[in-house]
């Protein structure tokens, strides 16, 4: 599906009406000083759609083929003079505690850049409109604009990144409360799975951007390469906060394990108390149902009920301790 | 065992019938500009076989030698103008849940690629059809043979790596389900070695693609670097997903820790219950069993009776409470 | 809001009073062989502040995007000639034992070092005055303001790392002292948060100062980077400890989980222990309360004493052997 | 002790009687298209043998001490025109289940080849006789000699990692069996120290070959190299083996510990299942044992014999539950 | 306070007396091919004293920054022609089992070299009288005095690596053997972190080391650079020595606390064992206790004898049954 098609000079919109190969021919016609490109963007394509584009801008077949998987790792190609780069945007479900990946494949060169994104994890139509307010940045050419958009594809993880604070920062809670609830063992778990899985899609944005960096493709300008530099910064700032999740979560297992092993602890001492308490009258009660002949205390009037009062003395002696050295 | 012989020019197979040294002797024939080349599969070939293939073709001795043994680790060698890869197929025996290694030795030269294989971890017939069927990928020569077979080999681990996929699945989900079933340890133990086994024949193919990448062996057309490329974005995918299963691995390992020290617990706590709600009448009837002289209660007609209800009355108060704070 | 503004021509201050645009053109009214530079000090800076600076200096708007954010990672950019450096200064809050951070921006080309600073954890009022006793110093120019900031950011890690160490010992204490207190797994995991989020901090010092140090900025005399040496020195030390903090606390926790495993076997055995010098009368107290027609001892005048003494005499016996034994 | 002299040309064994001085000097006498060399084997010798070898070819100094000492690292070194290699082959004693070290100092120069052997793991006697079979080989210079040496110590540590890995396989039967037996931690520990001791003697192994590849002195033909890359490629090969038995002990070390909290369990379940089943007839005599005057079911003839049978029946069907549960 | 004083000329000690200044003169008279070179040693001096070498000699005020701080992370400076080296000799106190740290400068060009001792953990007494006694050794000139003092130190940390191994092996008996003794935890994690204090001081040396042997100050003349080698070697096998300790410790850790969850359940075992030991008489007494009227058992004679006689022998059987299956 096209979802968007422009073409711009000098930062502006222009007339984008007719097909991909005339979008392309104005490009070509605009002479060695080329400050004229298409930006044309596509959803879940089809076959033919990719075909007629590739025809119409002269794709290099292979950067059409990364277009056309759905799952492929972050990654800069440079097929002929078709700079490519594949991004895996991530949203996560907070109803699932899922995460989801899209992909999004920019091909482009000096005259075209094309966008194809799978899946609706990272919508870009917004970003059309941002950029086209923006004509000094439009004016950069095709760079800016796939700058623009691995910049949104960063961007998009920090939500993510907050919600595994927050649900962190819940865990922690439930981990060091002292009111029971169900066991955080499976939660921890999964958190570490989610935060595995975008470690996986994150790094391999180091490479992408070491090499957009080292890259001299006309298309990245000088003043692009700051902004490259940028994303790069909140991509290592990404990779660190993955990483401290990955060290802070693995220690919420580990001490969870301690919680419960001490809550354990807890409940045989409170068991054990009680335990006590009932086998104290048991084994004195035992002693006066002896058969002796001879035993004067149970001639006593008294001796019933003052033994009852031992007991229950006993007993609250004994509460009284166990309450004191925390075992009740 | 020779399992497949064929010549080929321009991309086409030709008469391939002959003398191993016949095929050679052809394809030097071609002159200078070399488009025609021998390809000959041997599967677990006695030393005879490999001493003709050597002889014929001209092979350095020493990458006969790498193709005589079979436990050898995946790498590049370049022994005079024959470039040389080793290669680790897997396939995983989902009736045992063990890997099984082959092992396949690709030798080429401009004229000649000779694969050795070893095993029938990974068969090679259905590759030799389907290259034939692309006579534009054959006419790259003897390099395209060798990255199909590695891109076959590379694609072959993926299956491996979903099977490890649900088996990890399965085990999450018998580690956090609350019904009991045979612990997972093993079954976590057994995967983390199929893991780590996995590892150890992937991660030599990061030297093996760096080395096949800067190598400027005629064999590497540029088209084919391209595609060797690819093939090293497969490696680095399966690299992040098994390094990712390791640390999920062994998250589940401490998980199931936890899980069991809580079952514990719970079985802790319920036989604790039990045993209190039998103490109580144990020591109720103690006091009763006393020999006091005067113990009023006893003559009373209907004591027994109040008794006894008293006890049962008092269990169903503790079954009630234990009932709801969890221990039963 | 200005908090400083200052005019320094050969390491001594000068009349600063004026607009920063009259500042600049004195900067510059100079010559080649420029001395004098101007000192700007901005603390939460409004935009218009910011606008002000960057019009009279001719600072380039990125480093200006960069001063505006307030959480960004400590990094050295170059843009056009203004060359600027992040900081994350930190400070250990005693009362609520975490950490707060705070950003110092500093922009500086030969003739201005412009420094932003974000929230109050590191005030820079005495570091001016400290400055502006030391002409010498002072001398070397805006690269001489930029590293006493440096440093001052540095050195004012110390007493965080060593608020750790005395908290650390503190922990240690708990955990190998055989009184009972509350369980320190909380503590040890906060304090792993407090290491792991300074190390955020810390780490991306390295590539400040590896930066630092490759460039040739004229900012940058050799003299100043002698002193740059020492400051990674420090860094160096600081992440040394806060490694290997980590590594202690990792054992901390492992450590503490044995010693519980241990007081629960204690108090495990100390209960068995109590169990079982209760449950030797009751057994005994059962037999002699059988109703077999023929037992002898009851019959006896003195059987109830000496069996009440025999029991006493078991349960000395016993007591004094489990002491004996370490389970009581 | 001298254990080996020989002189060698063009690759065959000449007459190598005389002293070092003479062999020596009837290297040196071949003229600059050497292909004349000494071949001198020393085990454990005294310092005289060392200072002998030494004048008479003219050893540097520095080797000679490498030579001397009895525990050092595995290195390269070149000390003049002396390149000198330090190996420390190992050997697993199946008995004690320990790991000796011996050492190895290879000293060459293109006239001879000095090696000294300190202990008696690794004995050379049936080296010199294989080389000496092999004349194309021993014609490659002492260089020959010195691969033949070190590869025949790396091929040594074979046999130690198939005892591992043997040791490795009965530990998890051990872990995972239902049987009981001795616990294998101490023997899991033991292992792991056996691994790290192994790592410690190979890793530096990694330097020693890539020295060797890059050094271009005289006695490293490039037919030589071919085989150096095929011992790297073996210490490759130890080194990945190592790692993952490092890995594979620790997952064993915890699976154990989950397997005897899981077995601790099942014990605590058995006892607690018979524990009630004693509780019972306990507490039911308990009550039958109350003194109530009016108790009707104690002056029924066949009560007895109906509790008694109450009690046996309520017993066994516990017990059949218990069975089913899988408590007993 | 100056500990030692000495003018030495083509490697031996000439006239010394005079002050720093003279002491300079004279090294300065001896022309450009320099032979002569002063060695002052300093302990804790005061500032007076550092000001006054650092006067005589022409010492860089940074170096002699370095020599007045005293804890500083060991490394190489070069300020001017002054090569400057900072060292932190160790010694493990075996009493507290703690490490005690020292700091040792070195300051040297070719014509003095001044050493700036902190603390006693090092004493350098000996190495004067070592290094005279050696003309030959002396004769390289300063670096010679500075590779001495270098290697003293680390050699210096071998006896604590001695220590910590005899520490290690008596953990791994008290862990191993079944007598019970003291918990060794807070002794196992006391050793890491002696451990971990020891690789922070050494492992800075990897970087010195490096250091000096890229440097090509005239100091370190091609002798001393094949000395400066060994000691690398050194430090290499105190760093495999400690990261190895390292991983042995984390792993006793662990056996520590399996071993601790094994006595646990055979403690456990021991006391079920007792209880059902004595529930047994408990029951049968209990149920010879109830008062029906029709008990015919109650009414024959040896009744009571063969009630205690069973109970007698079920508790042998028993007790048989439980030292049989190792519960006793």
């Amino acid at each position: 599906m096209i979802v968007g098609q422009g073409l711009y000079h000098d930062g502006l919109a222009v007339n984008s009406h007719g097909t991909f190969a005339e979008l392309a021919a104005r490009c070509h016609a605009d002479g060695p000083e080329n400050t004229t490109f298409a930006w044309v963007g596509l959803a879940d394509p089809s076959h033919t759609e990719l075909s007629d584009v590739q025809a119409a801008f002269g794709i290099h077949p292979l950067a059409i083929e990364d277009a056309s998987g759905a799952d492929e790792r972050p990654k800069v190609d440079l097929f002929g003079d078709t700079l490519t780069v594949v991004l895996q945007p991530a949203r996560f479900d907070t109803e699932s505690h899922h995460l989801e990946f899209g992909q999004i494949t920019i091909m482009c060169s000096p005259t075209y850049v094309v966008v194809v994104r799978r899946g609706d994890v990272q919508p870009l139509a917004k970003l059309r409109r941002n950029l086209e307010a923006k004509p000094a940045q439009l004016k950069l050419g095709p760079g800016a604009v796939m700058h623009e958009i691995l910049d949104t594809v960063v961007e998009g993880y920090y939500p993510t990144l907050e919600h595994l604070y927050d649900d962190i920062s819940n865990l922690e809670e439930r981990i060091f409360s002292n009111t029971t609830g169900p066991d955080p063992t499976e939660d921890i778990y999964r958190l570490q799975a989610v935060v595995l899985r975008l470690t996986k899609a994150v790094a391999p944005l180091n490479d992408v951007l070491k090499n957009l960096r080292r890259n001299d493709h006309p298309v990245l300008t000088e003043d692009l390469q700051h902004y490259v530099a940028d994303t790069d910064d909140d991509v290592q700032r990404i990779m660190d906060t993955l990483s401290s999740d990955r060290d802070v979560l693995l220690s919420a297992l580990e001490a969870n394990l301690t919680k419960v092993s001490i809550r354990q602890n807890e409940d045989m001492r409170k068991m054990s108390a009680w335990a006590a308490l009932i086998a104290v009258p048991t084994a004195i009660a035992g002693i006066y149902g002896m058969n002796f002949r001879h035993m004067p205390e149970l001639e006593y009037e008294y001796s019933y009920y003052i033994v009852l009062g031992g007991i229950a003395l006993i007993c609250v002696l004994l509460w009284r301790s166990f309450k004191r050295s925390g075992w009740l």
